[in-house]
């Protein structure tokens, strides 16, 4: 199983690694980082990721996972990105992304009409796109796969993992990953937060826009 | 706030990532990725994480954060290793770890007589050190804080800045990475996991040592 993940400047490091670490422990997995060149890409703050190969030297992927970033911003013209999102859209088996990642997919016209989500900050800004956006964790539709922000990735890896290799194989690695989450507060969405956190939270992002 | 991650040859990308993408997003957070040089460090698997300073120009650190990775046992008489984490075990507030990580300040010395936990395959390892070892997510026994496996560090972390700098700098933080999980079984932990994923993942470990 040949998995791609689209690495890119200012990506958010968690979002690509979280799914990484879960599907990189495939038994049969190759994984790849595809960028336009392999080599050192400076993701966000201090985390620089090497991709190890390009575009045109990636082998023909059974999954794609793009994942977000305030990079993400800047790659929606790109218009290599947005071809080879396309070209695995049509022949992947599955095409993924973690938190703003699905924009990309959005802005590539591979999501139009499907149920998706994305970072709860993002959910307005996707539905412009003609998407259908759901607030769960992870939505599958058909071969897309998108996930809320983050942290979701690591949900929606072990989640494909179980429908590519089956309910033990998603065990096994989250056990390996040891992964029983068990945060100090109950505060990870805007449902759960309390309201002046969630208040700041869009403030915050407002700036940044 | 200095924060230190050592960075290491097959360190766990996520035993890093995890703890960093909350803690980095500490508003006075200032990150240093610190290894014998700086300059790329091939962690597990096609991961390549880029050391911002070594051990010597690293500034004095408030917080280390050591990880877990296959990498860890040749890192168990690395006399540079074992003397910057005794040094920071002196100087610094808190002195952390993820996953296996615990067994490069066990073998420092520094957590002798402590409490103290580490990812579960590794407990028995981890008591041998004369530490006392714990089956929680995450333990702090003064500025000592240790973590169950790999992806414990994100909850360690969120408690780490709980303390640091209160309840609503730690929950501003789980909002923005939207970390409300939801992983699609209960089989994180071996108390949790069916008994023949638990077995399997004992056999894989032994065969791996």
């Amino acid at each position: 199983m040949d998995i791609g993940f689209l690495v890119y400047p200012r990506l958010t490091p968690l979002d690509l690694v979280g799914p990484w670490e879960v599907l990189s422990r495939v038994s049969d997995a190759s994984v790849h980082l595809v960028w336009t060149r392999p080599g050192p890409v400076q993701a966000e703050r201090e985390i620089e990721i090497r991709a190890t190969t390009s575009f045109a030297d990636a082998p023909p992927l059974d999954m794609l996972l793009v994942p977000g970033g305030s990079g993400q911003l800047s790659l929606m013209r790109h218009a290599i990105v947005m071809d080879y999102i396309r070209g695995c859209a049509r022949t992947s088996d599955w095409v993924c992304s973690v938190c703003t990642g699905a924009l990309l997919l959005a802005q590539a016209g591979v999501l139009r009409g499907r149920r998706s989500t994305t970072h709860w900050l993002a959910r307005e800004t996707l539905a412009g796109f003609s998407v259908r956006v759901s607030n769960d964790r992870y939505v599958i539709d058909g071969k897309f796969a998108t996930s809320a922000g983050v942290t979701a990735g690591i949900d929606l890896a072990l989640e494909l993992v179980r429908r590519t290799r089956g309910d033990e194989a998603a065990q096994q690695i989250q056990l390996q990953i040891e992964y029983d989450p068990r945060p100090p507060f109950d505060a990870g969405s805007p449902e759960k937060a309390p309201s002046e956190v969630v208040a700041r939270a869009r403030a915050r992002a407002r700036r940044f826009r």
